[in-house]
């Protein structure tokens, strides 16, 4: 942070999170305030994250901001609202303080820009990942040290809950102005060592309703959602928060199962129904079970979000033969892609009781690959240049 | 009924019945008494029905059974229930009456034959016809005049909605030896002449939970299912049975669709989950919006029970373009089955503006077949000789 150099360039890193319980249903679509708390887990940014520079420059004469290579308008109304939270945050905290005067960097235009190292293909909220590393990014190159949950909020909902390595919790607060809708860290990155977690990828062209829009249909249509919201999720956050801390696996995997099917259950009250969840989703749930079944305990959990990709938890003694049980029932179509990504796993061979326990038909080419990863840190400043995405100039850097 | 005859035979038919407010969980296991209300719409016995035969006898040694041509086990206990219960009502009603002493033909046992002329494959909900056939024949044989509800409702819950035409309502009742949970008529057969019923039969291997069972669970472990029949199924029975009286089409069509999504929803919501519809159903869901949505009303109205498959609910004038909808999203696999069976319909043409509108890429062999009817009568005593399914003998006739 040196806000008097005629050009400020930072780079840093942020991560996916994925939630076992849900956020589904806005109180506020402007501020971005939610019906009930949710709480998620941050996942590791070796295998999943967003890249985010910003440079300010007092050349510069407008904001601009590129987006996996591609110049987008900065004009978008979430950008334009972490943009103004950001620069407001930045000022509070300098006038606050005599010493320290208002800087000129603070009128500097922001050159932005933000790269995934995962596809989008994968179907997985990226948006969560790139607001919170465009929050975090901005907050140094303005100085900023205050917490970030609004800024990276009002971009994405989840996003405040990527500002956290392990375990965090997005508590819905209760202002309206949503002062107190912030995310905390329940658990750190490393209090969980042997949690694993699988996503997998499932093949479908049917392009789905966006959360967004989906989140406003649930609250006008669905009496079920409010129920749950009200009624069901502030137990299920103390329950949730109990077994993280006690590292005990069944009472995480069923309750982050049952969070998964009451969440989904909640679409399809939506009128018209919302339905995420496909054939494929609907065989991996149920080899779930009967994978758990035949063990007599919960070794395996599912969740889905806003897709049919299902994102499987179980620990590290568990993943070779779940990965196994997966390539038995959905054989890999030769797609010339890489059928398991991410964290090593050895193969394992299957006892034909378990097989016969399974009972499935095999699904050739029902799920695209496997990205296998763990638990992992919040955001990161890169300090290595060469990880800057944009040049001195402000302008992207030829990608060679 | 000429219940001193040494032999009395006596063959009747009844209907299939579609819940609009379904019933999903038991408060009482073994009288089968409904956590709600619920409201049905009996099917004309033209296109589905069952068939059954009871003959009493003082030479038969034993009561025996046989469904669909193979003898089965009359032990079962919802039979013997049935068994028991009418000839409770027959001994009560006689005992009643001075002038009319206790029969013999109470002491004799009973042979009983029961068809359906509609497949099995069709994945309809057969005990419901099955049980209310049972029951109204019975009633017959030993005379009993009074409310069947019980009777047919000890074999299967929504048996006791086929026992009358038109539309039905089932009261949950608030006793708890259930002697209020009894079927009444909301609307005569011929109160809504132009409603039609279109029943799309879906391929699918998969074999599903039982709804006995599939109850059972969502009991056990639905918070939503409660909340469901406590909270606002009363407010849906007021509200469907008000469209009906109206013939409000708008209404009885939105309140259809929201009730069978919401009844799938706490299926979805039960641990571990239960999915009844696929993905066949969901694009059938999909079809149905995307129809309504082009007219800018609800013209066409669907319902899902324990299977993929669909009901839809629509009015005369609509059923030919409806079903060239069906037919152009999910073209007919040649499988030597006549695709369209009951009632005729005539080709309707479909507009481009239409088939732009629905923008589906055509599923074949989607659906196996599709079976068109209307709102029918209750059962019905059968006087033609011919119809009996058991000989003087009481054994089944060879079926030529």
């Amino acid at each position: 942070m040196a806000s008097e150099k005629p050009v400020v360039t930072v780079t840093c890193t942020a991560p996916v999170n994925i939630a076992v319980i849900k956020y589904w249903g806005k109180r506020d679509e402007d501020l971005i305030l939610p019906i009930n708390s949710s709480l998620s887990v941050t996942l590791h940014q070796d295998q999943l994250k967003t890249t985010t520079t910003a440079v300010i420059s007092k050349d510069f004469t407008e904001d601009q901001i590129w987006l996996n290579g591609q110049k987008v308008d900065v004009g978008q109304p979430r950008i334009q609202a972490c943009l103004r939270e950001i620069r407001r945050l930045a000022r509070k905290r300098r006038s606050a303080d005599d010493k320290d005067p208002l800087p000129l960097s603070l009128s500097y235009k922001v050159h932005i820009a933000s790269v995934n190292n995962f596809p989008t293909a994968a179907g997985l909220a990226s948006s969560a990942a790139g607001y919170a590393c465009l929050a975090f990014t901005l907050a140094q190159v303005y100085g900023v040290e205050s917490d970030l949950s609004e800024v990276a909020r009002r971009g994405s909902g989840s996003a405040c809950r990527s500002l956290y390595g392990g375990f965090v919790e997005w508590q819905m607060g209760e202002r309206a102005d949503g002062k107190d809708s912030i995310a905390r860290q329940v658990a750190p990155e490393l209090h969980w060592p042997e949690l694993r977690v699988l996503i997998l990828v499932v093949n479908s062209e049917k392009k789905l309703i966006s959360s967004t829009v989906g989140m406003q249909t649930s609250m006008e249509t669905s009496p079920l959602l409010k129920f749950r919201a009200e009624a069901l999720v502030p137990a299920h956050m103390a329950e949730m928060t109990h077994y993280i801390k006690e590292r005990d696996f069944q009472g995480f995997g069923q309750l982050t199962m049952k969070e998964s099917n009451q969440c989904h259950a909640t679409c399809l009250d939506t009128f018209p129904p919302i339905s995420y969840l496909n054939d494929i989703s609907r065989r991996i749930i149920q080899l779930v079970h009967r994978f758990n079944t035949h063990y007599g305990e919960t070794k395996v959990a599912y969740t889905f979000d806003a897709g049919p990709n299902a994102v499987i938890f179980t620990l590290d003694d568990t993943v070779a033969e779940f990965v196994a049980v997966v390539m038995h029932s959905f054989p890999l179509e030769s797609n010339g892609d890489k059928f398991l990504k991410g964290l090593p796993v050895r193969p394992a061979p299957l006892s034909d009781k378990l097989k016969a326990a399974l009972s499935m038909d095999p699904t050739p080419g029902g799920i695209k690959y496997i990205i296998a990863t763990q638990v992992g840190p919040g955001p990161q400043i890169l300090d290595d240049p060469h990880a800057h995405l944009l040049g001195p100039d402000g302008l992207p850097k030829p990608t060679a």
